[in-house]
């Protein structure tokens, strides 16, 4: 390669981290969106992240593109073909956190149109602050390439399990003693279902990022392995 | 390339074809299981199901693997670069659809270990084979490279969706006449969204199926749009 085509191939890798951690902000504000949304019944914003979602799906076409480009005009190898490889795989994570986002935002209209709030305290919000800092915190470890973070992501993923389970028992001894309550309490368990697949998409992409610093795939080898992993030298 | 490692290169990405299918073909087989347990209260078989969601999840890091060896190695372009790339974003949907398997037998499990069966008259066993063919078309059209029957495959997820809106209106029905009911009832929606998230695993691998014969990305661009696509020359 010559200096200038070496300095645009850099620029190019560039570009799409840069690009992806747009998407993962982008996402981020979604989530965050629908969840206020929820909270405080302000329906433009929840009309706002639904219509967002576009803009996520968007990121993942162009991202995707550029990711299939570099690949044939770079032919990159080594950490920079796992760092291709990684982000093509996140890119999905992401574009599916967002659907999950779009998702809660719909059901918080369904909710507060139908005149349904009136929140049981479930410990949703806390699992909501949970997802949304595990997402942050994975888009933090790509940027950093910060394989020990990424770890603790993976980690966090088992609270927010626990505390899904937990809301499942809340809320059936909620319809239980309120049988009126049951197409409510189903909404909401739909949001907490929703909040739950963002923590895990969160944990994907961290065992990815781990995958693309340290070289070695992580995926389904449990937790106290992948922090030895991203430990190691 | 030698003649020699041009027949090499080709039976590399016939082996990522053949295995691709074989896990497919694994994860047809999870559901299924699943499915005939729920319905026969077969413990055993449901302990096989879970037993073998580890399979389906060697069969991912293999195949990703051998996918990132063959880019790092061939540097293939073209139509094979879209193969390779339609391929590891599909493993991830069929590891997915693989761990929606596990977490279907894992509920009948605890279903027929309450001797809470009894089902209601969901239309869960209507979903449950729609899914599954969904699933055994989505890979006849990677293996045939059939565009058109892929995008059949996406059209069938509108009716899995509606599905899937029935099956909880009819659940919440089923809870408000006899509350005693509602712990069931939510095990068994739980199963449905399972078995709607299948269903959307194989209109996303539909559509990467299209990308692969067809060179362009219809995802989020609406079914008729991808049945166009599909269609053209």
């Amino acid at each position: 390669m010559t200096e200038h085509t070496h300095k645009q191939y850099d620029a190019e890798l560039e570009e799409v981290r840069s690009r992806f951690l747009q998407m993962g902000g982008l996402v981020e504000s979604q989530i965050t969106g629908a969840i206020d949304g929820l909270a405080n019944g302000d329906l433009a914003s929840l009309e706002r992240v639904i219509a967002r979602d576009a803009e996520v799906n968007r990121f993942e076409i162009e991202l995707d593109e550029a990711c299939s480009h570099i690949l044939a005009r770079r032919q990159p190898t080594a950490g920079d073909l796992r760092m291709m490889i990684t982000v093509i795989k996140m890119i999905t994570d992401m574009e599916r956190a967002g659907d999950e986002a779009e998702k809660i935002a719909r059901m918080a209209k369904l909710i507060h149109e139908a005149g349904r709030m009136n929140m049981p305290a479930v410990e949703l919000w806390h699992m909501a602050n949970t997802v949304v800092t595990m997402l942050r915190k994975a888009l933090d470890a790509f940027a950093r390439l910060d394989a020990q973070a990424a770890a603790q992501v993976v980690r966090q993923d088992k609270g927010v399990d626990a505390e899904w389970q937990g809301v499942i028992r809340q809320l059936i001894t909620y319809m239980i003693e309120d049988p009126r309550k049951i197409s409510r309490s189903i909404e909401l368990l739909f949001i907490a279902k929703a909040l739950e697949r963002i923590g895990d998409h969160a944990k994907n992409m961290c065992e990815l990022v781990v995958y693309m610093v340290k070289g070695r795939d992580v995926r389904h080898t449990g937790v106290d392995n992948v922090e030895r992993e991203a430990a190691a030298n």
